[in-house]
């Protein structure tokens, strides 16, 4: 029996609120954001309330939030307001640190490209400077400032249309595609927590062309299973049609060294290596 | 000399912009949202376009895309449009295989819940249900609904108050607050690659109570370092302060054996290990 722990947001305090929510909705991608003010003076800044969320037109939200602890705001957040241009720079590991020392507070006369040690380049079509260092920075037009609230922890929603994209051809296959391994991205989880994508990485077949017999179409055996876990379950259920029975006379003769063993055991051991017909094969043949 | 890729959005198909905005910011967290149509039909399905963006209100957005192939919408996107109210269940990697399921494109009276091996617990003040075996919930009202566009790859603003939050007990450290490795999150990056973010984990302590001295103020042999990388530099930066005259002098009488080697080697490991204040005495003393 699953027991929960049920909270209602309004009763508990914004810090708390804000805790679990950094802790719950994670790994979150980061914006290393560079705007200017009025003045030309350059601002670098990261956030992690950010996504993209749309291709065509493409757009990418980030959020400054007001600080909960003071209900302050931050000078990107100005700076967007007044000049309706920022670049967003994607982080990778290889700068976290540097990404990391700009996210400190200083006056708003500071250059964070300086006290960060990152490399001003020019746009080709706005007025904030890339970063450098970053492997992908998106030049964008800010459409739109939308403020969530006026309390210390409210959120005010850049919508933002991208108009350029520079990629750095390092972190590129030979067919202009991004390797996932070379762009070496960070995102940021709860407490003091950044993970590294590709230490984690796993794949998943997208089942977007097929559907497959889903759990409903399990026999009860295998649903019941002591072995076979939800993720192993859900890849038998993945496929789109069980083997024939002439598959099964053929693995059959082909395996009756597997007499004796426990077909869940065998299947599950099977499935860890994606071997998903065999898994199933070996699952009906004991049946 | 960094070279660079640059792209005008306008000038690539949606398709292979799609592609590259997918690899370039993530990874993204997952948000399985489970709506109900007019006719109480569950619904169950995973968005990465999403985010948490404010914590007081607290607010979450994830957009149901136009697809991109054929210029159709989702379910959800009916739904939430029809009944204001979602369930965004959080996924872990126990439920990965199980989430990516729910993904197909099963008709629109078919329970991705059912399909998916998913169990349906009622949620306090929505309809729609929520995903047992995830391990935090959000049941959310809808504040609206904002379209980005009319063609393939368009995205929907689904913007989500947060009203109440129920949290699987078994990942709670003894304080209630939410264990990192217990929650065990998963995200999405770019192609069929996901993220199991505990696999990552690195920490990197908050710099926004003190104030770096900022790569402005390290000194040109440090800061022209053969050894030192940028994360290496940013971590001497990030001191409030240098090592005083006091402390280098017992740090000599201490650290005979220091003299011969290289200093910015022996910083390195020091830095390495997050040993910032003796990395600094290390690189001071041999000057």
């Amino acid at each position: 029996m699953e027991k929960f722990l049920t909270l209602n947001p309004k009763e508990i305090s914004t810090h708390k609120l804000h805790s679990y929510l950094l802790s719950a909705v994670a790994p979150r991608p980061i914006a290393l954001s560079s705007t200017m003010d009025d003045n030309m003076n350059p601002n670098l800044s990261p956030f992690s309330f950010f996504n993209v969320f749309s291709a065509n037109p493409p757009i990418m939200i980030f959020s400054p939030a007001r600080r909960v602890k003071n209900n302050t705001t931050k000078d990107t957040l100005d700076n967007v307001l007044s000049t309706k241009e920022v670049v967003i720079n994607i982080v990778s590991y290889e700068i976290v640190e540097q990404m990391s020392l700009s996210s400190s507070e200083y006056p708003s006369s500071i250059n964070e490209f300086e006290k960060a040690g990152f490399t001003m380049l020019e746009s080709d079509l706005i007025k904030p400077f890339r970063v450098k260092e970053s492997p992908v920075q998106f030049e964008c037009i800010v459409q739109d400032v939308v403020s969530l609230g006026e309390k210390g922890g409210a959120g005010n929603l850049v919508i933002c249309e991208i108009v350029k994209i520079h990629i750095n051809k390092k972190i590129l296959n030979d067919d202009l595609s991004i390797n996932p391994h070379k762009i070496d991205l960070v995102a940021r989880a709860g407490g003091n927590f950044y993970t590294r994508a590709k230490k984690g990485f796993f794949e998943i077949p997208k089942p977007i062309s097929n559907l497959g017999i889903g759990f409903d179409n399990l026999p009860k055996k295998i649903l019941n299973s002591s072995i076979l876990s939800g993720n192993d379950l859900a890849k038998l259920a993945n496929v789109e049609s069980l083997p024939t029975k002439d598959e099964l006379e053929n693995f059959k003769e082909d395996n009756i060294s597997i007499k004796g063993k426990n077909s869940h055991e065998l299947a599950k051991i099977l499935l860890q290596k994606n071997d998903i017909y065999k898994a199933w094969k070996v699952l009906l043949y004991k049946d």
